[in-house]
């Protein structure tokens, strides 16, 4: 038996049999468990992939070959045989291991994934790069069923099924989006997987190839050959894989290393882009997982032998959820629409509630923003629940299909700013600088609970055009729960001293206001203005600011209110002090508090930063 | 017969036979061909719908009936048909008939059109307000092969098929996109198109429909009912389609009126969604158009009866596709990708001479992007070309496949700027905003066609990550021919007076350089600075500008460098006069000029601009 902690290369399993395999995916699925129960992570979908990872890595020579995997939440049994077991226990945390792919980290990781339906267009242009620059290395994308869903794949598989590289897409087919897969997909796949005659005509071939010495050419042969009226028999309803071009093979059993082996072996020798369709159980392994794979698709740290998470407690997501379904039992004009995300931004119990007015879209933002902005032209009011992060597919359906004929929509944005655990690709760190580049937007940003409550009225009953409202991810600042919020576009705390104001919003106001309270103690002047509508900006808010001797903003955002303002102030001619505490850097895998420390906007980065820009403002 | 002048409403084509709709099409290309000649406009697509749009005017009807036109560049003969023939003359031109569909203009028109691929998404949202009002109309998506290579239009059929509404999208399927379709659109749809047994079938399907009162029902029956062998001989080879969910019918002759208007009664009584193939000619009617309809997709002023057009000369971006051929010529790196844009963006001369290093990634931006992310990781320098506009569709492929990675990509951006004729929906004035709040972006903007050669040379091989040039339709200012060019981030013209600083870049300098010598001869003293790297702002530039009394942006885009530099003035503490000249209002359908004299950015409102902002600089 060899142990998986004496894996440090891909090498290493190359000589392996298929029982040692075996046992590695067991040993495999155990430290995934162990760890994820720890760290929390993704679970569900990684377990689903172990089988066909070790024989991918059995079959193919990374970094020679590249392996692009799609979203990358499927990545963790690559990293394991990809020397990072010793350092797995750091998964998802601070300095540790990314729980996504970065080639940052290993040469083992062709390509940071994160968002889905980008590998077979990445896999597109490394192959490309390899065919043109006479490398004789394949190229892999591994893309599960519901990154299928997304238009940026099918985009993919029609321009890189033109190309005669060594490319081979591996359709990860779980039945599973993040939850369950909808539409076309779904269905689509649902019907090849129906082919039974497939597979006895299948092990057929398998047969041929275990008898003859060089794996694969009689298969090409018989595939490519002149027999084509065996290939149309074996291969019938699979005109949309072909279509694009591609040579279609499948499906294979996702958890027979053997069968997976020989269809690995056999794809390399096909001589064109293939799609090899690979069946998987979501969770495999795992009682609690493949029973409910949505909810271990991504979690907390939980109980390895119960599963039952350790976190929970009403959020930001949680009270937008209830809120909306509140609004929508007495307006029925009100409808939601999510991208893959009904759990993460908690439109359950609306979905359940009112399934005519609720909409999945898959993953596909793009969409989910013309749908909507349809779905306002004839007179309803669409909410479209997405992470920040996300939203930036929607950039150029927010300006064209909603902006420009100011069409009513609402956006809930959650997970904006620091978020936790996912590292760089998942911060909501991009929305307010990107929303506030298209005219007709107005953005909320609530502190608590109740204030989201109000701005979600406020974005669907005061507003036109685009209204967003982004709340963080988690809870509200306890400091904050009796904070009562008000209809005005901005709350001014004024202390009568103009000495200092400092301008904040959303989550970043808890620390704020907490630190005002101590410098009011300590004697010192101090005023705080906190923005309920950051967008657009306030000529009021101008004007008042203009009045102080030292300006400063803090946000939880990578550009935004911060550049506005200061461009304003400036036009407007003030001559006093401004500075900005926004978020600069870019954030790997951190906890929130972690990374709201990194960047500075924790109590200890807020008040540093004040006493660093308020030099000679105190004690004149 | 009846005359086209005398149609005000589509209520006036309803009693009129065969003949005289026949008769009715003839004088819509007459009219379309007369005024393009003379506007200028898109006219081998316009040419091959007018049929299609007389046969939907004739069975639906607007705006209780909603027809969503993607794109929107074959909708003349709707507008001409619904009320806007007497302005029909004023086609593109400032205040007049828009190129493009738009609510604001017509009741007719149910959704602004411009960028490819929304119509089957707006029509699900329309469609499903429709269902949930209560309201019995139809909703139909018109949307040309082309346009089905965009993955939102793969998102749209993956999302619609999915409902119950009346919804019917028309594929107006000519074989081009704006130049020859590509990949798998054009595969499958070839292969739909081959079907001749089909042909034979629809012909007894119409003689039933044709010898039976009520129109639709037989047909109804004939595909929904228990007859599911028929079905599946007729529509064999469609599960694409099918699959999506939707009621595949076709293909139809799109120059055969009859035959377009009972597909449309029997597509209306079918019960669920359905896609109705119709085959068009691209340019259909006139001899020229079809023989080049991708010369005539769309074209500057021409000669109606040779075709031949009254314009043309070297452009910014014929300068660009020689450039970059001669670098291609020394470096066997350099590939070039573009966006179904070879001819917009002058990449034939490089598609002829480095085919296999050029790629029409078809109406696809975001796998344009990505596909280039990987092709830079693979070792290869790639150039995306295109437009401003279109660029938008990439924001989120620009953030994590390539700034996350700082994979060194070179985006040639096209059309940036005030953008003649077609209106709201191509104005290039979002990408300088939009970039700047990216990471690892660097963007140059020439003012001439030899810095446009220096500038691609310098984000080829003296920048990494993300290297943008961004540049005008149309030619160099005259003034500016001899105007030479260096490698340094900006250029400044210092005549040693401290007064007035007038900071600009790209066409714009032209304007700002003349001003500023008619001021000297004046006796006024006035620096210029010329950004030639305008992202990112150089700290050499804030301390530069903090020297002088006043400084000024004049900047052709909706924001940018203007509030960027602003807020670095104001946090630098620069306590002088500082105003910004940049894109504010929307601007509709204009020439060149005219967009710049709206703005403000000619040489008249930049004078006035100047002379409000100085007052008590000068004569102190």
């Amino acid at each position: 038996m060899k142990r998986l902690e004496d894996i440090h290369s891909p090498k290493d399993i190359k000589n392996l049999n298929t029982s040692e395999l075996t046992d590695l995916c067991a040993q495999l699925r155990q430290k995934m468990v162990d760890t994820v129960s720890r760290t929390g992570g993704h679970l569900a979908s990684n377990l689903g992939t172990v089988e066909l990872t070790v024989a991918l890595h059995r079959v193919f020579t990374t970094p020679k070959d590249a392996i692009v995997w799609d979203v990358g939440h499927q990545c963790y049994a690559h990293k394991l045989l990809t020397d990072r077991y010793g350092r797995f226990d750091t998964l998802r945390q601070q300095g540790g291991v990314s729980g996504f792919p970065n080639p940052a980290e290993s040469v083992h990781d062709a390509f940071v994934a994160g968002h889905s339906s980008t590998s077979i267009s990445v896999a597109n242009g490394i192959a490309k790069a390899k065919a043109l620059t006479g490398d004789k290395g394949y190229t892999i994308a591994v893309i599960g069923d519901g990154a299928l869903t997304g238009g940026l794949a099918y985009e993919g598989l029609s321009n890189a099924g033109r190309s005669d590289d060594r490319l081979i897409v591996v359709l990860n087919d779980n039945k599973m989006s993040i939850s369950e897969n909808v539409g076309f997909v779904a269905r689509y796949l649902s019907h090849l997987r129906s082919r039974v005659k497939y597979v006895r005509i299948k092990q057929k071939i398998t047969k041929v190839l275990n008898h003859t010495p060089l794996i694969g050419r009689p298969l090409t042969a018989l595939l490519q050959g002149t027999k084509k009226k065996v290939k149309r028999t074996v291969y019938s309803g699979t005109s949309f894989f072909e279509n694009m071009g591609f040579h279609y093979m499948g499906p294979v059993d996702g958890h027979d290393l053997d069968d997976l082996i020989e269809a690995f072996r056999a794809a390399k020798s096909v001589g064109k882009p293939v799609v090899l369709h690979v069946n998987t159980i979501k969770g495999k392994g795992s009682p609690y997982a493949e029973q409910k794979p949505d909810t271990y698709h991504g979690i907390s740290r939980f109980d390895p032998d119960t599963g039952i998470a350790t976190s929970g407690g009403e959020s930001f997501s949680s009270r937008f959820g209830q809120t909306l379904c509140d609004l929508a039992a007495q307006d029925n004009r009100i409808v939601a629409v999510t991208a893959a995300m009904v759990k993460g931004t908690c439109l359950e119990d609306f979905k359940e509630k009112y399934p005519t007015r609720f909409f999945d879209a898959g993953i596909a933002e793009e969409h989910a923003v013309t749908f909507s902005a349809g779905m306002a032209r004839g007179g309803l009011l669409p909410v479209f629940a997405v992470y920040s992060t996300f939203l930036q597919r929607s950039y150029d359906q927010l300006i064209n299909d909603t902006s420009l004929m100011n069409n009513h929509i609402v956006l809930a944005i959650d997970r904006a700013g620091v978020v936790p655990d996912d590292g760089e690709t998942h911060q909501g760190i991009y929305d307010v600088a990107m929303l506030a580049t298209i005219p007709n937007v107005t953005m909320y940003a609530p502190s608590n609970f109740k204030e989201l409550e109000l701005h979600l009225r406020q974005a669907l009953y005061d507003t036109d055009g685009i209204a967003a409202v982004r709340y963080p991810k988690g809870g509200e600042d306890h400091r904050l729960v009796d904070y009562e919020p008000n209809y005005k576009p901005y709350c001014w705390d004024d202390d009568g001293g103009r000495d200092l104001l400092l301008i904040t919003y959303g989550r970043t106001f808890g620390e704020v206001a907490a630190l005002c309270r101590r410098y009011r103690e300590a004697g010192k002047s101090v005023s705080v203005l906190k923005l309920n509508r950051i967008l657009p900006i306030e000529a009021e808010v101008v004007a008042l600011a203009a009045e102080y001797r030292c300006v400063l903003v803090l946000e939880e955002t990578r550009g935004g209110v911060g550049d506005l303002l200061g461009s304003r102030l400036m036009q407007a001619g003030y001559g006093g002090k401004y500075a900005v505490r926004a978020i600069e850097e870019t954030l790997g895998a951190c906890t929130t508090e972690q990374g709201l420390h990194r960047v500075g906007l924790d109590a200890e980065g807020i008040e540093a930063f004040i006493t660093a820009q308020t030099e000679g403002v105190y004690g004149r």
